[in-house]
Order: structure tokens, then sequence, then C-alpha cells
């Protein structure tokens, strides 16, 4: 009792879309999806009729709050022609879609379903800075954020204890910045689709126009210490290693694994599914690490009868810059206190031994909250399937990778396991 | 393809707990959600230690809004002393925590858990009723609410309809007000456990010590026709055709069939689940009957292998009057336009042969919207249990109950089924 990790039908990927992730002043949540929900349905190599999918499982994180409009389910349903199919929203902060993707997972798994889709959506960017701020701050525990501590000042905390603790320094993580810009250089529905290098080039041309003294900086990482180009947000956090405000969605279609053959020959199998949930910050025995990453990791895992070593690439819930090697530590990839050193040695660049955020990450594609879980299986999809274009991983032998999402400060942690072969 | 309703492995009830719903100066949700997590681990016969939940799906509407605070399924994790383990949070709107009891029950189905809690609260008192309006409203389709289409104007518009329809009146739906008093008053943990007599004695008194002119109602109908007692809200819903605005929390404990016998030798299985999703008003076919309705109760009886006849007593989704003679056509207890008279006969009493809302529905008991669906399972598990006190009903083989739940104006509805022997 207790134990049972295998369920009982097989879960597979057939299908997946997304819009781009930018801020929109012309384009809505509704538009987003429908743009998203296209392209999961053109994928399919077979085809399908939409009239085929029986339920659907969204993920939003708080719509109500951000454009004052909630019941999300039966809104898109709705947009889709889907009724009267059922249409449940799930919420786990900046992880609900990946939990509308795992709960649309179940229902397959147990017999209920056999065409799904799942996906998630958020718009962000028509209220000010400071009112997506506080609409972001809800996902906090309710410990933290009244006393002011917003995200961006817990992950300078995470920051802090992990340099403290392990000798790293900020400049660890610009190359953690870094590579996430060149991964997105590669990716068009990136919304950061530039290398700091491009952004360098725009600020001179920005700083020339003006008649303001133009820096000469040698190469990125100078950049990135420049506090005119990348200015503190929250000691030690700066503005390079937080993600942006995004308007987005992003759509999966799950079928029985038994089924999929009837639309493609080149299914994405889920094998592996995790989740926890995280303590108030005070009541944390660490703040390096995330007790729910690491049981999301162990659900993931055992389910899956798989090892860090067996995972060749993922994308991780890079909200800041350190996050990225707190997950990749919490995962198992490095060893606690080595992340800062693998990613300085370009371990987790396109071409190093453990792709991260080969997509551009939440940092540089965007992160409209309730969208980035299915938008990180969207690429998973696109490396397992070859056909990342020239971000595409290479390596000639790709058979499993992985996602990992993150809500709130650790509130919920999530980890899923693909791979391309049965 | 498509005709699976059977799940992989059965899904049963074996404990149930809920808050008594009320207006509370002093009580916030986490408070509530502690009270019916301590009623429902304390209902298990054999014992249970909390450690042994390996998982918890948790339905609100949106205390985003209405006390500012999001990512509950962590938050009510960590009350209960549940990280690192999962926390879900399902959303559709006034049914989210039957979502909640669906999404936990296909992962026990799928073989990923055996032992869930799934649950739901609701926080609401704490703001100016036109708030609450407001917050409700964000359930309502965006083509209706931002033309002032609330929903007492919703329902009193489907009330002139099916009055227009099929000849009933608006005194036609006292009767289903009476008869819910009648069994709040059985009832402690509803927020009106009072019949209509026992407020008119209340009013009288009033009137009485204010020195105001003093009515004389002969019976209670008469009462609900005077303007005075029963004003009108929006034609022709007048203040008893609505339920009140309410805070509580409510939870069931879910288990795998084959383990339940380790917890009780009387669990509630869950036989039958179904769930629907509706159109926008201007695009539904009828404003008498919800397509979403109907797809959850073919879903719900083509898994249960039941048909409408072989439900004994069911809690059905009472936000206002006019909705319980929707519901029960909808869901085949009644034809349609026939449930007004079914009522007024004294059908649905509780001697009657189709008692609905023995707890006093949502119109007595309250309706702390995220917590209404798992509620209704409580009252179901009583029920079905004989441990319904003096609200029992009088049925010597009672084997079958329902429970039917709305969200929006029909944006979600659910229809779940239940026996006490498999």
């Amino acid at each position: 009792m207790g134990e049972k990790r295998k369920l009982g039908r097989g879960v597979c990927i057939v299908g997946a879309g997304m819009s781009r992730f930018d801020m929109y002043k012309d384009k809505d949540s509704k538009q987003l999806f429908a743009e998203a929900f296209k392209e999961c349905i053109d994928s399919v190599d077979k085809g399908i009729d939409p009239k085929e999918i029986q339920a659907m499982w969204l993920g939003n994180f708080t719509n109500d709050f951000f454009i004052h409009q909630g019941h999300w389910g039966p809104i898109i349903s709705d947009l889709l022609g889907l009724p009267p199919k059922p249409a449940t929203r799930t919420e786990g902060a900046c992880a609900s879609s990946t939990l509308a993707v795992k709960d649309a997972a179940y229902a397959i798994a147990s017999g209920m379903y056999d065409i799904v889709l799942a996906g998630g959506v958020e718009e962000m960017s028509k209220i000010s800075t400071e009112a997506v701020s506080e609409g972001l701050a809800l996902a906090g525990s309710p410990y933290e954020v009244y006393e002011g501590f917003t995200f961006p000042a817990v992950f300078g905390a995470i920051a802090t204890a992990y340099f403290a603790k392990y000798g790293a320094t900020w400049e660890d993580l610009n190359y953690v910045t870094v590579k996430s810009h060149e991964n997105a250089k590669l990716n068009p529905k990136a919304q950061f689709n530039m290398t700091i290098k491009d952004i360098m080039n725009l600020r001179i041309e920005k700083y020339k126009k003006k008649g303001q003294p133009v820096p000469e900086w040698k190469d990125e990482y100078e950049a990135l210490r420049d506090p005119r180009f990348n200015p503190v947000v929250a000691w030690p956090m700066r503005l390079f290693d937080c993600c942006p405000i995004s308007d987005g969605a992003a759509c999966v279609l799950l079928v029985a694994e038994e089924i999929a053959h009837m639309f493609t020959d080149h299914p994405i199998y889920i094998i592996g599914m995790g989740q926890g949930s995280g303590r108030a910050l005070h009541d944390c025995p660490s703040l390096t690490s995330l007790e729910a990453n690491k049981h999301a990791a162990k659900e993931a895992y055992e389910m899956a009868g798989l090892t860090p070593k067996d995972i060749q690439f993922a994308e991780v819930h890079d909200c800041f810059s350190i996050a990225e090697l707190i997950h990749i530590e919490d995962l198992g990839f490095c060893k606690e206190g080595t992340a800062y050193r693998f990613v300085r040695e370009g371990g987790t660049r396109l071409n190093g031994p453990m792709p991260i955020n080969t997509s551009g990450g939440l940092k540089c594609k965007g992160h409209p909250v309730g969208a980035t879980g299915a938008a990180q299986m969207v690429e998973v999809w696109h490396q397992l399937r070859g056909e990342a274009g020239p971000r595409q991983i290479p390596n000639g032998d790709l058979h499993i990778g992985a996602s990992q999402n993150l809500g709130g400060t650790g509130g919920t942690c999530t980890f899923m396991i693909f791979s391309n072969e049965k």
C-alpha cells in the first residue's frame, strides 16, 4: 500500500502547440489559446477531428485577478466548440498547467477517457507592473507576502543562502542567463528571442540616439556586471536574473497509449509524473533545496523506474536564474552545491552533456504563469521528435526528457518524464 | 473508443466531515478546513493516521478575490501537516470541490494513489455584499456579466422562461423553499437551521419590539407572498428563492476499493461520476434545461449502469429555488415541465418518494461556493450510512444516492452517484 506508482494504462502526447509568448496589446486569453489549440491540432501527424476530444483540463493561476474573469474551464471549452464535454480548471500558481496535464493523464489512465486536451493560459500584461506583482503575490505563503517578501525578494534570499553555503557568487548566475538567451535566439516563440549581445547592441544604439555616453563592454559578462545595463531588482537578483511578464497559452493532446497509433507513429510517452507541496519558508529545513521538488522527483523517478542519470535534457522552472541551479540539484542532475560549476563549464548548454531550457526557459521564452508547464512539455515534444529546428539538441540518441515546474516559493513542484519510445 | 466509462479500480469514501456553514467574523478558511478535516478523520470507523494520506485535491472558487490569497492547495496541505505530498486546487466556480473529488478519484483509479483527501473551502462573508456579488460574477460568462446579467438576474430569466413554457408560477417555488427550511431545521450544520415559521416568529418579535405593525400571516405560504417578509431581489426571484453568502469547508477521504475494509466495514462506493461544460446563455438551445447537466448525468448513469429511477435521493444545487426544479428534470427524476407539480405534491420531502436536499440545500445549509460539492457528498455519506439523525430518510432500504453540483450559469455541471453496497 502506498507504493503503487504504475498507472493502469499508458498515456501519450500526440499533439502539442503554443502561442508565441509576449506582452500583447491586441490579443486576449481566448485568442492566444485558439492559436495554441490550432497548432496542437495541426501537429497531429495523422490528423484529428476536434470533436473526438472527450474532456479538457486547463491550468490558470489567476486571470480572476489579472483580468477580472474566473471559471476559465468552460470559457475555453466554449471557444473550442467542446461543450457539453467536461472542462476542469486546475491551479497550482505557476505550476497550474502541469497540474492540468497530470489530472488529465490520471483521467485517461483511470479508463474514464481516451482523448483529452490539457493546457494552460494566462493574461498578465494589461495591468500595471505593480498590479502584476500584487497578483503574483497571491501565490505566496500568507506568512511571507504580507511581510513584503515578494518573489524577487524570496529568490534573492535563496541566492544569498546558496552563495553563503557553497561559495558561489552572483556572477555564476550570469552563465545561466547567457545560455538561456542563446537558446531563445533560436526559438521564434520566445518573448526575448535574442542573445545578450543583441540586447547590448540595441542598448548601444539607444544611447547613441539619445547622445548619451556609450559603454564599451568587452563581452556579455561585462555588460551584465554593469548596473546601467543590469540594475538590481532585489539584491542579489538583477534585471537579467528575472523572468518577464507575459501573455500566452500552450496545450498538449493526450490519448491512451493503445490508441496513440491512430494519431501518430511518433507519440511521446508520459513515463513519469510527480508532484509535491511545500511548507511556508520559515518552516522549511533549507533555503537551498525544496522538499516539494524532491518529493516530485521521487514520485516521477519511481513511476518511470529511472534515475537522474537517465534524463538527457530538461526544461526547468527558471523564474529566477538561481532557481535553475536549485532545481537541477534537487532533481539529481548535479550534486548539491555543484550546479553553479556545472553551468559555468557549459554543462547545460545545447551541446553540453545535460541541456537545460533549450526553449530559452521562463527567463527568455516568457512566463505567462498558467501556460508555462504545458509550454515546457511542448518543448520536450519538439526535442524528442527531433523537430526543434535550429535549437535541436545535437545528440543522435535522444530518448528521455523531462520538465520541472514550480508554483509560489515551492508551494507546488512537479516533475514529468517523457520518452519517445515505449 | 470513447465508450469506456468503467474505472480501472473502484474508489470509496471512508470518511467525511464539514464545518458548520455560516457567516463567520472570527473564523477563516484555515480554521474552517481544520474543523472539517478533524470531523472527517474522526469519522473513519477503524481510524486513520493522517500521515497515511498520499495527496490532496482542494476545490476553491476564488479566495483570490474574496480574501486576496490564492494557491490554496499547499496552504491547506501545510495546515494539515501533509507536505511534501501533492496538493492540487481545482476550480469550476460553485462546482469546484466536486471537481476536486473527481480528480482525486481518477488519481486513485489510475493506480497512482491509494488514500487521498478531497474537499473544498470558501470564505466569502468578510467583504461587502456588493463585493461578493462582483466576485461571484467572475464565474459567469463574459458575455453576460459585463451586461449586468448577474446570477439572481440569470436565474430570474430562467424562472420566467420556465413559467412561460410550462404554466408554473412563482408560488410553486415556495414549496421548494418551505421544504428546504424544514430539512435544515434538522441539520445543526446548516446556516439557517430553522423553518420558515421560526423565521416568521423572529420577524414578528422584531416588529413588536420596534412598535411596528405586526402582520397576521396564516401560514408560511402567505408570509412568502408578503413583500415585507420576502422582497424581490431580481424578479421573479425573491429573497427566499436565493441562497445566502457563507463561509465553510467540507472534505471526504477517498481510498481504493480494495483497501476500504482497513478503514471501515461501511464504505460508500462512488459508482458514477459525470461532468459537463456549458456554452454562454445566448448560444444555448434552451433556458429551462442545461446541456452540461444532461451530459454530466449521461456520463454518470453510464458508468453506474443505472437509470434515474434507480436514484433514491439526491442533493442538488439549489443556488436559487428555480434551479432545483431544472436539475431534477435534467437528471431525469421528473419529466421536463413537471417538477413543479412533483414538488408541490411533496414528492421531494424527507418522507416523499424522492427526497431532495435533505441537508437543507444551498438555500438553508449555506453556500460557501468552493465547499458546496464536497458538503453535498458529506450529506449523502450520512444518509447512506443511516447516520443522518433526525433528518434520516425514512426508507429502510436506502442504497443509492446522488449529488449534483453547478458552477456559473451551467458552465460546469457535475453528477455523482454513490452506493452503500458494491
